[in-house]
């Protein structure tokens, strides 16, 4: 049994007493009550979370986990997959969107490479993590193997867990692969036991047609493994991406290790889906940055009782939203630790 | 005439030269067309209004406009209309939301006193265009004379003239008033001839009691007035507060001066909407914040065909929706500035 496995089990409940504790705070501070909506709660959580009297957020770390799909031999996207590569060293430039609004929010960008197929020279930003060149294709075979699927969820848990002891306070979760958006649809259609149509979107881009097309792949794709879809673990192994398991890893760590996770778009929610299953408590680490462009993404959300910070229509990936709401989360965690109490600024309270 | 109505119907159409390479700047930029969502045309609006290839909005002011209220006599606000002095004591000593907001997003704040009931010292934060210690009760009489209201407008239109001289690159909108969300209210509904119930909603947080009681107070000063409700100024006059007035013409005044102005909640929208009707022009340099929690705010947005960056149900004014919202218009500035074009990173664009 893997390490990942032996603790995921063990995450803790949020402290309700720091809960209750950040309620009664907010509501001491110079502001009718309830006025900074969606924010109170999620400072609530955070402060129980971090379970101190002063939050910080200010250790943001972003990683990018990339890797490439078999199936984009079934033509599900617009771009050629060598556009995996590219974009990797994109963010290793530092000119590729994330990037900017990395700087924007004050985050580090790390890129972690699962199973992009092409080779990466040595660079500070990158972390080898390569299980192969690429999934297989899923409408033939799994996608990937029982141990392929264990160290790709191992190396996501790790990488929560060294995010914290190096002092990370928000981690911000995003992903590149061509053909991703196929592999996202797949999973999270087997996960809510919902047809492929409903959860399908248009990716980069597809017309009418191409759309078609693809959620045909992904049905003839759950036909082929029809068998095998029986629990979270066993959906990721035939439809999941090497990038996907890895961020599912990666969550169920942070949530173990206590570090509060920005969950980007649709391919990340998808691995929060499958974490939430393998063990709901996470879902109290996680905050939803966006509600992307790409159809299915709202449902998801919905299911998981999970409001996003935004809805900007955005369907980009690469932890874009995730690094925008970071940004407000600090703006917020400003608020909870500086606004004055009404004694302190000398306010009336309401008068009924 | 003042020199507010001479100008104001100078305000310049957008650059569509501008806006249109902004367009294909964003296409070339390594991202699918259209993923970035709202922050495209976010971006082409301001590149039209700045007209610079290197767009820059670090230069955040916020000012926020505090006035008193007559109507407060009806029993409409859960708050005493001493909340309106403590709370601008509070922006200047750095206490408030807004202030932790601000400093989150860059931007400085200034508080005008367009007429709250209380004198105050000097201060560098401070801007003193008190037209009266609070507007006329407008269940009685008009809330203001012509001469106030022409005074308001003007006094709005030459902060944001100087806000732009000074440099300012970025002007954010923000009161404090209680008893403002039902003249907000009163206002909206009659420039938008609307029940005045389907535009009025709890403001601080009144129970349905209170609720009913300030929608009858509404429509009580709406048959006082009748005759006199058919200009967009003359609204303004008998139901508006100073500080909305003032904001009316603050708004004119940074479209006229290509000041990008960010509009926060319920009340500042209101000032938005008599400016959108003086000059229709106006809309093209609105950038809205949110939708608060606020009844009727979605209504009016709506109206004005305008989609906010959030919605966080927040209902808080001071400016802490535009603040935050202040922070998203400027990694979105970054992206734009800072984002590696497909060739320069060697990325391939879309198959077909």
């Amino acid at each position: 049994m893997s390490d990942w496995e032996k603790s995921a089990g063990k995450i803790l409940e949020m402290d309700e007493a720091w809960r209750q504790k950040a309620r009664l705070r907010l509501r001491e501070q110079t502001r009718p009550e309830g006025s900074l909506g969606v924010l109170e709660g999620l400072l609530e959580r955070l402060a129980a979370i971090q379970k101190k009297t002063v939050l910080s957020v200010k250790q943001k770390q972003i990683l990018i986990f990339a890797a490439d799909h078999g199936v984009t031999e079934e033509g599900v996207s617009l771009y050629p997959k060598q556009v995996t590569q590219a974009m990797v060293l994109n963010f290793l430039n530092g000119g590729a969107t994330i990037n900017a609004l990395a700087r924007a929010a004050g985050a580090e960008v790390k890129v972690v490479d699962m199973g992009v197929d092409a080779d990466f020279e040595k660079d500070p930003r990158l972390i080898h993590a390569k299980v192969r060149r690429g999934t297989r294709n899923m409408t033939r075979e799994p996608a990937m193997t029982a141990e392929e699927l264990d160290q790709t969820l191992e190396t996501g848990w790790n990488l929560a867990l060294q995010a914290h002891q190096q002092g990370g306070e928000l981690l911000g979760l995003g992903e590149m692969g061509i053909g991703n958006t196929t592999s996202a649809s797949a999973v999270t259609s087997a996960l809510l036991n919902q047809p492929a149509e409903t959860v399908t979107g248009r990716g980069t881009g597809l017309n009418d047609a191409l759309l078609r097309h693809k959620i045909e792949v992904i049905r003839f794709a759950h036909s082929v493994h029809q068998r095998s879809l029986t629990t979270s673990l066993e959906i990721l192994r035939c439809l999941g991406g090497y990038e996907i398991s890895a961020m599912t890893g990666a969550i169920l760590g942070a949530a173990f290790s206590g570090l509060p996770v920005v969950i980007d778009g649709w391919i990340v929610s998808t691995a929060a889906l499958a974490a939430v299953r393998i063990n709901p408590k996470v879902l109290d680490y996680l905050f939803f940055a966006h509600q992307s462009g790409e159809q299915g993404h709202a449902l998801l959300l919905e299911t998981l009782e999970a409001k996003p910070l935004l809805n900007l229509s955005m369907r980009l990936g690469e932890a874009s939203g995730a690094a925008l709401a970071m940004g407000m989360i600090e703006a917020a965690v400003c608020v909870y630790n500086e606004t004055a109490t009404f004694s302190e600024a000398g306010v009336a309270k309401r008068e009924r």
